[in-house]
């Protein structure tokens, strides 16, 4: 697969020149992100495109090109794909749809896997959007996608679903390695990706929107086996029934109960996640946090409220909050001045005092030494108030316990520089409570499966 | 209350200079916030603030005010409470905490309630941020907040809770009229707002954040008046039994059982949400959104994925999606060009031909004539590609039937200038499926709950 996802020339059959087109927006892609290997725009329409020369046919190009984009209609990306054969092309991508979620487009699929297995051709698609090695800079994509580079890899059944994704973990401040419209899957399954994915040093997480699969054994098999090694989260849509045929009218796969889905992720060590926000957050907590020894929690504050909603969640994740012991009771006591009317017990609410730096850091650095397994830190976000960041990373520094940190009342907007910083050094940053209760959430869903399965050196 | 919410006067007891000060904040917040009565601070540590002068003590003021800020610590605020009782003041808020929630000052709380008795002071709080009369630029409130004037008003029981609503509306471009936290709600209760939002003008919709309530009876009787006029979303805390103890030592209140609380906000005409991010979305669908006729869910999209998603949320939520008639499937092949490979029905995909806005605004004027309740609009968002805004908004002009737009793969950076022209003639925009369903699953909701009251006309 690495010639797929990393090759030395990609050539377009069908690209246009018209801004609109879905060819014109592929080459775009592959020259805004910076290809480097060699691009060769395949048209008898044009003379050259973006100051590159095009070519007729695949037979008129001077190299065997290492992946081929297929951008025509439905139809004639069959014969595309027998020339691509023929010649020895081993990658393509067919952007069209219409095959098997479409009446008489079933047989065209058919004969478009029999090529495949005849020449030996790893196909994406058909009826996806294509792909984006995004930390390789390879976008064979004909659509919009604003990301960064990361290392979470996105597997997607849908475009739509995909690049709403993509776009909050961008939101998120989460990058990509990989994204990856699998559309039909008719020959390149999410089985294989994920095998390829166990091994690609580029990703460190992995993210699946699934629709159905047809091979379940596989799927579940090779979800396993990438799950032993990288943290996987998955968002299956079916809650209802009648999803179902929706989802047969477009990528062709049957939903399937959600219930032996769900059953099948658990025994595969995969974390599931019920919407796309959901899964987006547990990819970033994943991805950025390391796995707590246990469940004991701890929750600092100065606005009760907040760490109230989370612990409410927090609970039926499955954490525990345990009080404090009598001696850290006292010495925040200490910290914070006895003066102050609240009974601080765990969550600990300062209130007032806590929005001082100089009190929430050194209460935090206590609590950080408690013999707590993770850390949940609210800060009601006030312009004239520092947010402790300097004092948080360096307390970070000292421990390998996950924390996490919810601000209060305020957006990326306002406060980029800061949560970039905080996330940088492996604090994840969220904006509501249950956002951040939903993170440790996963980690804590995540760490359990990995010592039911024994995952746990 | 209208005293309370428009005074012509506030007095500040126990300001200070600091800039961190609570005190000072509250200042700042109502010289910020362009107040247009008079403003009396009262210290004895300083001759004047801000460029105005102070006053030693409430004796010393050249009125009596309408509205009294006490920003002294929790005891002397008792004695503050009083000596504005004898002076005839009969509005206050108090903003210090250290009452029932805390031991030694229960006994403190019951002094404030029977001085409130004697001379008949409406109080806010204690324990509270203070309130926010939004529209009419009266901020007795000592923290920041970032919203804009609207029609919903937000009650919340936590500072840190009211504060992320109202953020996440703002985000939504929502706007407020008041934000009030209730604090530890010793005089003023719940119900006692909600009574006076019954004929608040400034209001259209209101929003809870509740942890807990003593006088159960009272609050349901308040609410169901309210939602029989206005549409009330809440979000109760409490899914987690141990919960209860946390909101005690919070606000003083008894969070007490989830389901109960639930079964009493149905009885009383209200909807529910289940996070501060669903009360968001909540507010924002019932705000902007007129009522559906009935159940039926039209959904129009280029990109099969989402809409999937949606309806996987929107079935479940009580939605149908019918099929569309032969009529109007072939209307839309007629449109969309017979030659395009995709089955017609609803979820309307219209696949590729949809993004060419030509293609999509007369596919929305045929579907919108259709015998639907409601629509669900998807768009995927290219940079490259005008979203048929214009043609939406004057689509919208020529029903009353409700329509949500969900963008896809962007946020409210990059199309604030659209989303803004939607929102203001009455499209709610989301960014995911997910929000879109739950906007359309509230509506719904609400209908239903005034259908079962007999509040329909």
């Amino acid at each position: 697969m690495e010639d797929l996802f990393n090759p030395s020339s990609v050539a377009l059959v069908g690209v246009r020149g018209e801004q609109l087109s879905v060819g014109f927006n592929a080459l775009l892609n592959l020259v805004h992100h910076s290809y480097q290997g060699r691009i060769y725009p395949v048209t008898p329409r044009h003379e050259e495109l973006l100051g590159m020369p095009c070519y007729p046919d695949l037979a008129s190009l001077p190299e065997v090109p290492d992946l081929v984009m297929i951008l025509v209609n439905h139809r004639r990306a069959v014969d595309v794909l027998e020339a691509c054969g023929s010649m020895g092309i081993k990658n393509a991508v067919i952007v069209a749809g219409g095959y098997k979620e479409y009446g008489e487009g079933r047989e065209l699929e058919v004969r478009i896997k029999g090529i495949c297995q005849k020449y030996g051709i790893r196909l994406v698609g058909p009826n996806t959007l294509g792909f984006a090695n995004v930390k390789g800079g390879v976008w064979p994509f004909f659509w919009h996608m604003k990301t960064k580079p990361g290392s979470v890899a996105l597997l997607s059944q849908s475009g739509g679903v995909g690049l709403t994704v993509a776009h909050l973990l961008y939101e998120e401040g989460v990058g990509l390695s990989k994204w990856i419209g699998v559309g039909n899957r008719t020959v390149l399954e999410f089985a294989d990706y994920m095998e390829y994915l166990v091994t690609d040093h580029e990703t460190r997480t992995v993210g699946l929107f699934v629709e159905g699969t047809e091979d379940g054994r596989r799927f579940f098999q090779a979800s396993r086996r990438l799950a032993a090694v990288k943290p996987v989260a998955v968002y299956k849509v079916g809650e209802a029934e009648e999803v179902d045929r929706a989802a047969q009218t477009h990528t062709g796969s049957l939903a399937g109960s959600k219930s032996v889905y769900s059953g099948a992720f658990r025994q595969a060590g995969v974390v599931e996640a019920s919407s796309p926000r959901e899964l987006a957050i547990a990819l970033k907590s994943l991805d950025m946090l390391p796995l707590p020894g246990g469940n004991r929690l701890c929750l600092l504050t100065f606005t009760a409220g907040p760490s109230i909603v989370a612990m409410d969640k927090l609970l039926s994740l499955g954490w525990k909050i345990p009080s404090l012991s009598d001696g850290a009771r006292e010495e925040i006591y200490r910290i914070i001045g006895e003066k102050t009317p609240v009974d601080i017990d765990n969550p600990v609410d300062m209130t007032g005092p806590g929005f001082l730096p100089e009190v929430y850091a050194p209460v935090a650095r206590l609590l950080l030494k408690e013999p707590f397994d993770a850390y949940l830190f609210f800060w009601g976000f006030n312009p004239n108030v520092r947010i402790p960041v300097e004092e948080l990373l360096i307390l970070k520094g000292d421990t390998k316990k996950p924390v996490v940190m919810v601000l209060l009342g305020v957006g990326s907007r306002e406060v980029e520089e800061e949560r970039e910083r905080l996330q940088e050094r492996g604090i994840p940053v969220f904006f509501t409570p249950e956002d951040g209760a939903r993170a440790l959430g996963f980690l804590l869903a995540r760490r359990r499966l990995m010592e039911v399965r024994g995952w746990l050196t």
